[in-house]
């Protein structure tokens, strides 16, 4: 399900204008339809403007919907999990600025980061690494994050004179 | 306590003039006075901008300032408190875009979801639902968000040519 | 190491032409080296645009790289890492709207506080304080925020007419 509340044509139409905006306000929720139809009580990711807001994510088995025995595993379907999402609203991994890791076993910490550093080829996003207490489905992982999309102003460029 | 550090006023100056604006800079603490009169080392949301960010709220029971005996209620106490927060910075609980739940047992997620989902009407927000250690005052329920208000553009229209 | 992708001199030449910039879209990374040279999966920050997203700090003590014997100097360790790396991306600590504090003994919350309160000196940020699990390398505390630059406008005075 993607809805957007768009307000880019205004936004065009001012900018023609010369007028200032304060930013890009549309937002669009990234959600899941579940095998059972019933709706969820959050969305995957809400993009607002240019920011977009990951959920907790888990690296569930597709099939059984519980943790895979093995911990690189989960953390790889968790990481999936949040680039779909990411890729979804139209963001690169590199766009994540912020990302928080809950993890019941500290001792996960090493196979977390080896699969971890796979997925950003620039600078790493800022995070944090808590130890918490069990999270659902005994997952050993739950992993949230912010990204800002880095692009080029909105405006076209300067008309050749 | 409100108190709001405007740069409004620059900005219509500004825009009125075709001179784009880095978003509204302006900033708000949306704070409570303890009953005793000591101040709080933190406030219950600070707007910076279009952005709210909402602090850990607790669902406590107004006169015993603990816990409720029942679950739902406290669910119920948690969201009120954020709405509370989010209504007095002018917001509305749409707006927001990320909610982070803390929980030291996980069997209260259903209680939590079946009092959350009241509290919107539009696409919820991202979310994690954290397995956490105890929390302050023995509270079932911790939880903090941030809203991005979704509103027209701040410049007027266009005036007629 | 401090990396900056900047689009500022893009945005003052539109701006310069009257034309409006979705905000400022630049970014940067605040990563410390290790001692030994290798390279951490995470940065200290991340700056976008105005918004800067602060990693979860510990306060260990720089010889031992473990927690210190007291709860308050380790609370004034990890306040002072989140000041350096507030301050390296050029924010000041009052800059910060958002703060989450991850505690697995809630016992040290006070001595957290003593601490903490010296750190602002405008209003608090929004705060959560959460019972964690055990943190990495068994500290008290991990600290992380969010700081929003509150600024005069990009744009220039207003040209006297």
């Amino acid at each position: 399900m993607r809805t957007t509340i768009s307000t880019c044509l205004a936004g065009l139409v001012l900018a023609s204008m010369g007028v200032a905006m304060a930013g890009d306000t549309s937002r669009e929720y990234i959600a899941d339809q579940r095998p059972d139809g019933a709706a969820l009580p959050f969305s995957n990711g809400v993009r607002a403007g240019d920011t977009l807001y990951v959920a907790g994510h888990l690296g569930l088995d597709p099939k059984t919907q519980m943790p895979p025995a093995d911990a690189e595993t989960e953390a790889r379907l968790v990481m999936d999990g949040i680039k779909a999402t990411v890729e979804k609203a139209g963001f690169r991994m590199d766009d994540l600025v912020s990302v928080t890791v809950f993890c019941p076993d500290l001792k996960q910490y090493d196979a977390f980061n080896r699969v971890y550093r796979g997925y950003f080829s620039g600078g790493f996003p800022a995070r944090a690494f808590i130890g918490s207490g069990p999270l659902l489905r005994g997952a050993r992982f739950e992993v949230l994050g912010v990204a800002v999309r880095t692009k080029a102003p909105a405006a076209g460029p300067a008309p050749a004179r």
